[in-house]
């Protein structure tokens, strides 16, 4: 009994649809049929100039996992699935090929984020999860570095999960917000297992439930000497809860050997409590003393609190981190790009009367290009499959709407974002480690220009075509022009 | 290996500092301690008149399955937990009274909502798991409930998966949004594992594979004559997709005995071309062929596409449902109201420097009163916990702020809306079938007056206090603002 993707079996979280349009492929003799599909997005959520891909990890746990149970079988059969269909999945095996940008990398709109090629079922049949698990992480981790972002040097801790929209959206929320940057979870079992820190101290409740603040605040500081912080505002933060707890370091912590780790403000004006909170420390011979805040904080708040001089260390970062609140979906879409024909793929388009809404047809594989002299990314290109980037060779970009916007970049390093995650159903990488995630991811955001990380009104990052699938994207445009419109 | 929470442990998932408070309640020897907490919440959201309770299907399993396993105590004694304390949880049983209002009954601001009774270790332990279960539930629940109104008789499908955040937010968003009033999910599992209805028919990538949008729509109506639902955005709505469904229908629906179910348009601008495939469709001899419509939809954009006379009998709706995007957070909090000394329930208070966030202490009773001539819900009184409203006897409301404005009630039905889920740690409740649940949700909702139900500006439902639990906040309030302020 466990809780892992390892151990769930979530095969069956899929659209019906899918299911639908795979037992169709079937009985049409077509379910083989090999296929492209990518996972892209279309908008940075709140604006912002960049996001972070993350929930990779999930994915692959799914991907190795996929079976379907007499359960599923039964209700398919339900449903009216043919039986032949239904024995098909019985004997369910993966088989396709996977490629993804890694966690905690940067990620723009446009570009193939999660690219899959395979039999039409299979590669139809995943969808839904691809895109639930990448969305869902990569959601977070986008959100949780704008707030680490605000907070400058101070922590940021993740406290969200009683908000959280599930049980997953707290697990899983509370490990993407650390590959963005937090540096806590108060979530218990994300230590257990996803290896990220979790911490915590007391609620209200501890406080209300003694006779008096300061024989909880004893109680407490006996009990944790040398990690002991302080909620300080159940009663009243100034007349109370900072003179009890001063009292109660001073009785129970000093004399242990240690030095009192905290105070944390939950309620009232944060920014002027702060202050006064910091003077009465430093009075008192604690200028050590860490100033914890919590409530509601977002990375506006953040930031107009240090631009008013709180004097806080450290974050408790609950509901608005956990749902993203001020923009709650990732948008990510996974689209045909391609079907093979005898081998070769034939490019596939979706047209849109929204044209943002038009597909880029193709098997692609996307590139980075470093600027070598400073390290700073300089533009992202999406070529086809076939095609490479080569590093310090000069290389002309152009804006894919506006074509003769042209630029020539020469002294760079070009790196290929997509890497191999299955071959042929194949598992052939390997997750690195949580906290190698984490600083990849703020390695990856060092490289980027601050003008990409502005909140507001960010320059837009270039991502663009390669002048071959431009070329090809136009053809079907063109092609489908003359039948539709 | 299964997903349902009898089949996973999700003991650990629990803010740490509720593990380290229960350390701490543990060696301080006041583990024991009886105590009483509410959860409740301060704010609709999205300024609504009420809100919906649903998730306690799911609080119970996981308080029925509440257990340590040796990796937890492993990773708790690590982070330096007491021995003694390490053997209390591997031997922990849940032994609380827990009442909660049942799944689909109408609810507001103010009123417990779940009580638990027990020893603090315990119901201090559960805090984070009991809001994260039904603040989860009761935001995607109310939401649901919203749009639902909007549609006024047509349904409602719930499409938002791949947009959920996490798995669970899929899985039980979808059961959520069924109990507010949804009529079926696209979400497969819940099929499965919930009984709510699943469907869903095609995505774009159907009509891609294919050579043609009219062999793609034939493939699929030979496949599933019965209920032939076909998109029509792929390339163009009105030129090509709505005459190709249309003779697709013709030729392979028709022969075999059955009637066209339906159209989906998923893009462009849907109310227009609603107008002109109804007509289109009707001069093809399908007046009963259903037109489905989704793509960002939500309660508001719904009910300005009625306003302007769109022809539609279905919405699906994805991402803003599940999400409850426009007000992703449902604020359940869950606090102390009283420590038992000697058996008897002495009442515990929050202070705030924001009126909004004082708690109402003493154990408490909710009861909701029905005029017996309309039958509508008049208003709900939180009680003491042994006092009771005589339905039928007169008794006065009051506002607790504005004491002088009152009302006194005398034709009306007094119902206790608290209902007892567990005795002593034994489950003493069976969670109705879901369709029961959401058939009773429309009935509670129709116990409501319209003026409640409005979206902008819904007339405020009076949740009073009894006059003597208003006495004992007063008491305790003076109390403090001697000693405090």
């Amino acid at each position: 009994m466990g809780n892992t993707l390892k151990e769930r079996n979530l095969t069956m979280l899929t659209d019906f649809y899918e299911l639908s349009m795979a037992n169709g492929y079937f009985c049409n003799g077509i379910g083989d049929k090999i296929t492209w599909f990518d996972m892209f997005f279309r908008r940075v959520p709140d604006d912002g100039g960049f996001a972070i891909m993350a929930g990779l990890r999930q994915l692959i746990d799914y991907l190795e996992h996929l079976s379907f149970t007499q359960k599923d079988l039964e209700m398919l059969r339900k449903k009216g699935f043919n039986e032949d269909f239904l024995s098909y999945l019985a004997n369910f095996r993966f088989s396709c090929d996977v490629w993804a940008i890694p966690e905690g990398t940067v990620i723009f709109p446009g570009e193939p984020i999660v690219t899959v090629r395979g039999p039409v079922i299979q590669a139809q049949l995943i969808e839904t999860m691809v895109l639930l698990t990448i969305n869902h992480q990569s959601l977070v981790a986008t959100k949780a570095n704008r707030i680490k972002r605000a907070a400058g040097n101070r922590s940021i801790m993740e406290f969200g999960s009683r908000r959280a929209q599930g049980y997953d959206g707290a697990i899983y929320g509370a490990r993407a917000a650390y590959i963005g940057g937090c540096d806590a979870t108060a979530c218990a079992i994300d230590e257990r297992d996803y290896g990220v820190p979790a911490v915590g101290t007391m609620a209200h409740s501890w406080v209300q439930l003694f006779d008096s603040e300061l024989e909880a605040f004893c109680a407490y500081a006996r009990q944790y000497p040398a990690q002991c912080t302080l909620l300080v505002d159940t009663y009243n933060v100034l007349k109370s809860g900072i003179p009890n707890a001063i009292e109660a370091f001073r009785r129970e912590v000093l004399p242990r050997g240690f030095r009192p780790q905290g105070i944390r403000i939950d309620s009232g004006d944060i920014t002027y409590l702060s202050k006064k909170a910091r003077k009465m420390l430093d009075d008192a011979g604690f200028p050590d003393c860490k100033i914890v805040a919590s409530n509601s904080l977002d990375e506006n708040i953040i930031r107009d609190m240090l631009i008013q001089g709180a004097e806080i260390d450290s974050f408790g970062v609950g509901e608005r981190l956990i749902t993203a609140a001020s923009a709650p979906v990732f948008g990510g879409v996974y689209k045909i790009s391609a079907v093979e024909e005898n081998g070769v793929p034939v490019p596939r388009i979706k047209l849109s009367e929204n044209v943002a809404k038009i597909t880029t047809p193709c098997a692609k594989k996307v590139f980075r290009l470093y600027d070598n002299e400073t390290g700073k990314a300089l533009a992202d290109v999406v070529t086809l499959f076939d095609e490479t980037i080569e590093s310090g060779k000069p290389y002309e970009i152009f804006d894919p709407v506006f074509t003769w916007k042209r630029k020539t970049l020469e002294n760079f390093t070009a790196k290929e974002l997509l890497v191999r995650i299955f071959d042929s159903g194949k598992k052939v990488y390997n997750s690195p480690d949580i906290k190698n995630i984490r600083e990849y991811c703020a390695a990856q955001v060092d490289t980027l220009w601050d003008e990409v990380k502005r909140f507001e009104n960010p320059h837009k990052y270039y991502v663009d075509l390669s002048q071959k699938l431009w070329e090809e994207k136009q053809k079907l445009l063109s092609q489908h022009s003359v039948k539709d419109r």
